[in-house]
C-alpha cells in the first residue's frame, strides 16, 4: 500500500455553509463551489470540479451522543453485525475499538481512514454516520457483563416470529449510513477490513429510502406503499426523552439501545387486498397516511370515534390502535430502511423492512408495544419478522476519544 | 385491488423548467414548489408538499430510440432478465410487450401503471427509464429469427471467463434505472408481475453508482477507486456513431446491441497493490483519471511516449493500451454499475461491476475489444467475468405504440 494516509482532501465544512444547493438530473455545472484548498499531488479529489451539497454534507462524529439515531435518516443503510473471534478479549476490544472509531471519525467527515487502499473513495462523506452498537456477547468478552444495560438481552419468542439465525444475533453492530451507496459500500469495506482480526461478519443487511433530494420533509413510504414513520418522537424533548438514557454512570448516560428486527412483508397476499381493508389494517390512509378518523397526516388519531356501524372507526386490531402510545417514556424512535432481494422465478418478491428502533430502555418501551402486536396485529398476515437482534449503544466520545471507552478504557 | 388506475397525479412537467434546484440534507422547506393541479381524493402524491428535482425529473419514454442508453446513467439500476415460457409465442410476445410498454410508458412519466398494486410508490419518476432488451430466444420464439441482428449471439468464450449460469443469458432484459431505490424496486415489481403469464424471470443484478446530486458532471468511481467512464464516445456525433444502428429495415434502424457482462473484482488482491502498480495496470492515474502520459482526465494518451527507461510510459498490457480505440464506428458505450453483495465471515467482498455496454454492432465493436482484453490486459490478473448476456436494443415507440411492434406486429 503506498502512502495515503497523508492525503489532505479539500476542506470541505466551509461548502456547506454559503454553498448554493443543488441536485439531480441536468444540472452539472450549476452549483458550482471552488475548492477551499488545493489539492495534493496523492489524493485529488475535486480537480476544480463543481461540488455539491448530497456529497459533501457531513455529520459530525464527536459528541456526547452517537449520530445516526437522531440523525434525520439517510437514503442508504448497511448493517453490518459482528461474531467476535474467542480470543477477543477487553484488551483486544479496546484496540479493535479505537480503530474503528478512528476510521469513523475520519470517514464522516469526508477524510480517506488511515489504511485506506482506495482513498479516493473516502472523499465523499454524503452525510455518513457509523453508529457502534454492542450486544450481550461483547460484554461478556470484556468480562464487564455488569456494566450490560438490563435490557440488552435477546428478546422473548413471539408467536409471529419465524427467525433465522443468519438473520439474528451479534455480539457487534456498525449501522453504517450514507447518502451515497458508494459511501456505505466503501466505509463498510474498510470497517470489515479493520475489524479481521477481532471478528467474523455475522450477517449484513443493506437497506434504502427515498434517495436524498427527492422528496425533502416528507415521510418515507415503505414497499406496502404506506407512509412509515409519521408518529415517530419529534426532534426535541419527545425524541430526547424516548431514546437518550438522561443519567447513570458514565457507560449508560447518553446512551441508547437498538432492536434490529429483520421484518419481510409478503407483497403477493398484500397485493390482493382491496384499499379499504389495507387502511383498516393499519388505521390509516394509504394516500395522505391520515389517521381514519382525520384527513391531515399529523391529525391525532381518535380511537374513540365511533361509525355508522356503532364500531370504533379505527378498528381494535389495527396496528395504529395496538402500536399507539402517548406517554414519551414508553414511545420508541422507528429509523427502518426497505430492503428488496431478488425475486425467485416465478416473480415472487424478496422484500421487507430492516426494522431498527431506538429506546432508552427495550423492557420499558419496545417489548410492551411488541408483545401487543404480536397478541392481535392485523398486520401480522402480511408481515413475518425473520430476524432479530439487541444492541446496547453506547455514548459518543469527544475528539480523539473512542467508542466504548467508558467499558473498556 | 381498488380503483387506482384514473389516479391522476400532480402534473410534473412544469416543476421541470422553472423550478429552484434542491437536494441534500437541511432543506426540507428549501425550493418548495406549488402542485400544478390539486390531488384526486384516490391517490394523493403531493398534499401540497415540497417536491424537488431529484424526484420529479423525468426522462421520455417515447421517441425513435429507447431511452436509458444516452441517457446520462441515474444513480441505481435493476437489470432483470427473463425466460420466456415455453407456450409464448409471437402472439403472446405482442401481448407481453404492449402491456410492459405501456406500464412502462407511464412509471417513467411519475404515474402508476394501470394493475399498479402501490399506486403511490408510482409517482416519482426519478428519471426512471425502462430499456427493453431482446436475447436470441425471443427472435426463436416469434419465429423472427431472421430479423435478429446477426451480432446478437451468445459471445465465444474467452481464457479468462468463469461464466456461471445464474447470471447469464436471458430471452428479454428490462434495464431499470433512476435516481432513486425505491423507484427502481417499485417499477421492477410491477413488470415483472405484469410478466408472469409469459416469462420467469432468469435473473436480476441491481447496481449502483454516486447518488444524483453528490458529484454532478464528474465521472463515476468502481470499487477498485478508478474513475470509470473517462472515453466514453462524448453525446453528438461520436455517440450517435458508436450507438445506433442508422438505416436497414425499420426493425433496426434506430436500434443499438447491449452486452451484460458481471465482472467480479477481487477487492483483497487489488488493495495488496500499490498505487503506482494500479496505475500501470490501467495506464491511467488513479487520483486524477489522467493518462500516464498526461495531467488531466481528460488528456489524450501518448502510447508512443517513452519513459527514461526507453519502455513506453503507458505500457502495453496496459487496460487502456488494450482497450483503446479511435475510430467511432468501432468504439462502444460503456454504462456500467457497480455491485456489492454480502461478504463472506472472514471479510472477503463480493463486489464488481455490472459492465453494461452499448454498441450499434457487437461483432464489429465489443469483441475485438474484448478479445484484446482476454488476451493480455493486466487488469485480469483482478477481474473475472462471472455473467454474460447479449441483447438488442430495438428501437423506441410513439405514444401510443409498443417496443417489439416492427418485430412482431
Ligand atoms: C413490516 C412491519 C411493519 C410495518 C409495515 C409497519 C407499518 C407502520 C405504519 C404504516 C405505521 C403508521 C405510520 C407511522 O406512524 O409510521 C406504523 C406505526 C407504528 N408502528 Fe409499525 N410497522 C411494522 C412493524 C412494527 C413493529 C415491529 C413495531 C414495534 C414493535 C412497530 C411500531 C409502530 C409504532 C410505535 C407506530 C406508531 C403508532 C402511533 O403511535 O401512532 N411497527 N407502522
Ligand atoms: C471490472 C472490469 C473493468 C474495469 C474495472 C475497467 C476499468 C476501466 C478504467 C479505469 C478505464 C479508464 C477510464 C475510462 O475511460 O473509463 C477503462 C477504460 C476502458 N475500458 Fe474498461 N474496465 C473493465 C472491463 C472492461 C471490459 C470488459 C471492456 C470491454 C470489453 C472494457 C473496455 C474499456 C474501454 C473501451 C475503455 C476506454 C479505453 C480508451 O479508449 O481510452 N473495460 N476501463
Amino acid at each position: 500500500m503506498t502512502g495515503t494516509s497523508d492525503a489532505r482532501p479539500v476542506s470541505r465544512r466551509g461548502l456547506l455553509t454559503g454553498g448554493a444547493l443543488a441536485a439531480g438530473g441536468a444540472l452539472a455545472g450549476a452549483a458550482t463551489v471552488t475548492a477551499a484548498r488545493p489539492d495534493t499531488p496523492g489524493v485529488r479529489p475535486a480537480e476544480a470540479a463543481p461540488v455539491a451539497q448530497v456529497g459533501s454534507a457531513v455529520e459530525p462524529f464527536h459528541g456526547p451522543r452517537q449520530a445516526g439515531v437522531a440523525t434525520e435518516p439517510q437514503a442508504h443503510a448497511a448493517f453490518v453485525a459482528f461474531t467476535l473471534r474467542s480470543g477477543t478479549d477487553r484488551a483486544a476490544l479496546g484496540r479493535m475499538l479505537r480503530l474503528l472509531s478512528d476510521d469513523a471519525a475520519r470517514l464522516t467527515q469526508g477524510r480517506p481512514a488511515l489504511a485506506d487502499t482506495e482513498p479516493e473513495l473516502g472523499l465523499l462523506p454524503a452525510r455518513l454516520t457509523v453508529t457502534f452498537g454492542f450486544g450481550p456477547g461483547l460484554y461478556r468478552a470484556a468480562g464487564r457483563d455488569d456494566r450490560r444495560p438490563d435490557s440488552v438481552v435477546d428478546l422473548p419468542p413471539f408467536r409471529v416470529d419465524r427467525l433465522q439465525s443468519r438473520w439474528s444475533g451479534g455480539d457487534l453492530l456498525l449501522q453504517i449510513c450514507a447518502d451515497d451507496p458508494l459511501t456505505v459500500v466503501h466505509a463498510q469495506r474498510v470497517l470489515v477490513k479493520d475489524s479481521r482480526p477481532f471478528a467474523t461478519v455475522r450477517w449484513v443487511q443493506q437497506g434504502f429510502r427515498r434517495a436524498a433530494g427527492a422528496e425533502p420533509g416528507r415521510t418515507q413510504r415503505n414497499l406496502f406503499g404506506q407512509l412509515d414513520g409519521t408518529a415517530n418522537p419529534k426532534p426535541g424533548v419527545p425524541l430526547d426523552t424516548a431514546v437518550w438514557v438522561p443519567d447513570g454512570p458514565d457507560w449508560l448516560r447518553e446512551s441508547t439501545t437498538l432492536v434490529v428486527r429483520r421484518i419481510s412483508m409478503n407483497l403477493e397476499t398484500w397485493d390482493l387486498l382491496g384499499r379499504a381493508d389495507r387502511e383498516v389494517a393499519v388505521g390509516r390512509r394509504v394516500g395522505t397516511g391520515a389517521p381514519l378518523t382525520g384527513t391531515g397526516e399529523h391529525d391525532e388519531p381518535d380511537f374513540a370515534a365511533l361509525g355508522p356501524d356503532g364500531l370504533t372507526v379505527i378498528p381494535d386490531f389495527s396496528h395504529l390502535t395496538r402500536a399507539h402510545v402517548t406517554d414519551d417514556r414508553l414511545r420508541i424512535l422507528r429509523r427502518p430502511y426497505n430492503y428488496d432481494g431478488v425475486p425467485t422465478a416465478d416473480g415472487t418478491a424478496d422484500s421487507g423492512l430492516v426494522f431498527a428502533s431506538y429506546q432508552a430502555d427495550i423492557a420499558r418501551q419496545f417489548l410492551p408495544i411488541q408483545r401487543r402486536l404480536a397478541e392481535r396485529d392485523l398486520l401480522n398476515e402480511w408481515t413475518t419478522p425473520i430476524g432479530s437482534a439487541v444492541f446496547a449503544i453506547p455514548p459518543g466520545c469527544p475528539p480523539g476519544g473512542w467508542i466504548g471507552r467508558q467499558l473498556l478504557g
